[in-house]
């Protein structure tokens, strides 16, 4: 049913350019191998960069946009003001954003929590693996107990995020931590998802259960109902009125 | 996309065969008014009542049922232990569950729920308003800002019923209540819909925004993703038991 | 148990400068009014306004703040930024933050929820009823089954905020309309509460219940544990990195 | 503020009359070590244990106790349904329940819960962390980041529970599992948290970490508010009658 989803996939796409490991990892940057599995998945996929003109993230890119995927992370403050506040109106509007790894610190997603975001964290390529504590979530359709990744940076908790409407997933790591990776937020008409894995010098994009939490990811955010709410001065209902004068 | 999805529609019918007017407002049975909507609809609607045998709830009809909707009100007692245990065994596993209305003090969703489900009420045929406060809920897609019921039952708060997960749909009454009557569970692998209209005497279920509000959570209710999860005992990850005996 | 708890109520205060009305209401103003009260619970009251320098809110202001109390309504936009970020870090550090009515659209509460805040209102003097929906809550010790306000501007639903964590109170009004009126959040290590009533031409910061849910709430938002958070790169566990490297 | 609380201590009290080794760590039980700690921190103590009769827990006995805690493993099913309803009932009136460890099992629990409450587990003696993912929360006071413990068995995700109205601890196992050890939730007017740790062959209830998140639980869950809610029949508020009636 993936037919016709719109995605927009953002990537801040610098690490690609000046890290030989990043670069033989993800030869067409990580936007380029997220939107390949989408792609696959019978979605109709956009990229769009950070140095690109309003980082491709145009009205006209938005408007046309079902869900936003969104990777950044030595760049948060390249991002424009103007531009963020362009993208939370959409999520408030009905668009879906789905948040990846170290996007935890961008600012959109620290606009829409309204929190800090930090959390803890190590890179020396330990094991992750992560857990399915809501088996019954859409997000986690086809995905067994719990995915291992052999080589990841960690992330650890406290996470400074409001409390997840739903947890999908938690992760154990080698060297001690746990963390919840899956994490279910809705924000007007928007539904937001925020899921912790793919540092940029590990090949996790191309792990098909991977790719299969983020396809899911993008089919239960592009699923909003979007009935337009109604704002500001009202009248009374009609009946209602007369008693109101008597 | 309702095509397939396999509705079994319970009702106690009692009412129906001993008070006239609720005889002529539903001719056929309240499940037969919900199975003929939800028909039309495309699903596959099968009904059950009380005095069947079994209560119309076999082994066999609840492995082919994905969906069950409650309708129950003066005989609750009546419900075998064993068909409710039957019933919630099905829901844990992943079968959808609506609750309608005086549903909301069968044994089924008192079990589930682990409360008394307790509420306050009266039935003078007041107005009643039901306001979307979950606009982007799939339960609420296609209804406006607010549903409105010409006579019904009130039912007022305090309900006594577990913070909901998703508060879908909030009620007004002309006598001066508000009551939480949309609200989304779920319990393991299966979800939970309690829906608060719908008493016997008034043609609630004739009324096409409920019935789109019913059809709606049907198809919410059958959406589970059904990982089947793994309990007991088991082994460490092969390479951490290295790690533990060292 | 109030004695000792440190609340700064800060106001606007505009329309009790160019309004006899809300004048003679509140001869001291909101703050004033509120500030009374809560001082007579035996808490240690200060109070700040709009047009104060720094809007009374400077840093050793806050950082002797165990609660702040927010009402502001039609200069929203003339608080500044800088005095916006500096609250919302200390309720991140664990301040508490009660924002009361029209504060619905202040900065400081768009800026914790990630969303519009926006919802319908009507001001014509109607009747208000709020429910307890959650009668086992803090915040609701003391007060009955509801509270009715004789004369109030109404708000409607869908207001745009996040599903509260926990939904204390639900109001009835006589045109018709339902609203959330008592919404719980944490954000970072601060509680966070919304309590809808109290325009400012009407004397509901007078009314003895609307009292006690405000006293209730400075000691509920008062009693945050405050585990200080570490965040940032951290070693493995000694233990594990021995594992780690074999 | 722990005084004048009045706890009652509740273990099935097998394995200690069995089982030398749980004899050496508990040699006055699991029920007499807990109730030590919470006796030193003020608390007004009783114990009650499976052969009692009515398993030490009468109509007396619960009608003056706050906070109920619940350790049970091999015997669950000789618990007495009666006593279980009875158990449930002072819950729903507005008791604090605390249930330990293997209690998930217990039929207060799963009828509280209203899931089957399964999961995974091993015993093999390895090292548990847990994590406090929610810093703010009363129950985490005084714990920092981690609690370990040395030697402990193994539970394991998925653990079939409602979503917890608030997850305050996760643990990180040794052997690559995780799971959500302190969960709170409210049932009618009372407090229920489910704390993971606290297997009978190792000395987890002596250790201090333990002891001050035990403590805290009682206190927290003590703290209920307790307004009485009304059930039933009633009249509509006595100035909307003229206007119904219009």
């Amino acid at each position: 049913m993936a037919n016709g989803i719109r995605v927009t996939v953002w990537n801040e796409n610098r690490h690609e350019k000046t890290n030989e490991k990043v670069k033989s990892i993800y030869p067409r940057g990580i936007h380029g191998a997220i939107g390949d599995f989408l792609s696959r998945e019978g979605m109709d996929v956009t990229t769009a960069t950070l140095d690109e003109a309003e980082h491709g993230l145009t009205e006209e890119v938005l408007a046309r946009t079902d869900v936003l995927i969104w990777w950044g992370h030595q760049a948060h403050d390249e991002v424009k003001e103007e531009i963020v506040e362009r993208v939370q109106k959409r999520v408030l509007e009905g668009m879906g954003l789905i948040v990846l790894h170290s996007g935890h610190f961008s600012k959109i997603f620290k606009k829409l929590m309204g929190t800090t975001c930090d959390l803890k964290w190590r890179d020396i390529g330990e094991t992750e693996r992560i857990w399915t504590v809501s088996p019954r979530h859409p997000i986690a359709e086809g995905i067994g107990e719990s995915i291992r990744l052999e080589k990841e940076e960690m992330y650890g908790e406290f996470f400074d995020i409001p409390e997840p409407e739903e947890l999908v997933f938690v992760s154990w790591f080698e060297g001690g931590e746990v963390f919840r990776s899956g994490c279910t937020y809705t924000r007007g008409l928007g539904k937001v998802f925020y899921f912790r894995p793919g540092h940029e010098t590990y090949p996790t994009y191309h792990q098909p259960e991977v790719q299969k939490v983020i396809s899911n990811a993008v089919r239960w955010a592009a699923s909003t109902a979007g009935n337009t709410p109604v704002f500001g001065n009202v009248e009374p209902a009609e009946n209602l009125q007369r008693n109101m004068k008597s």
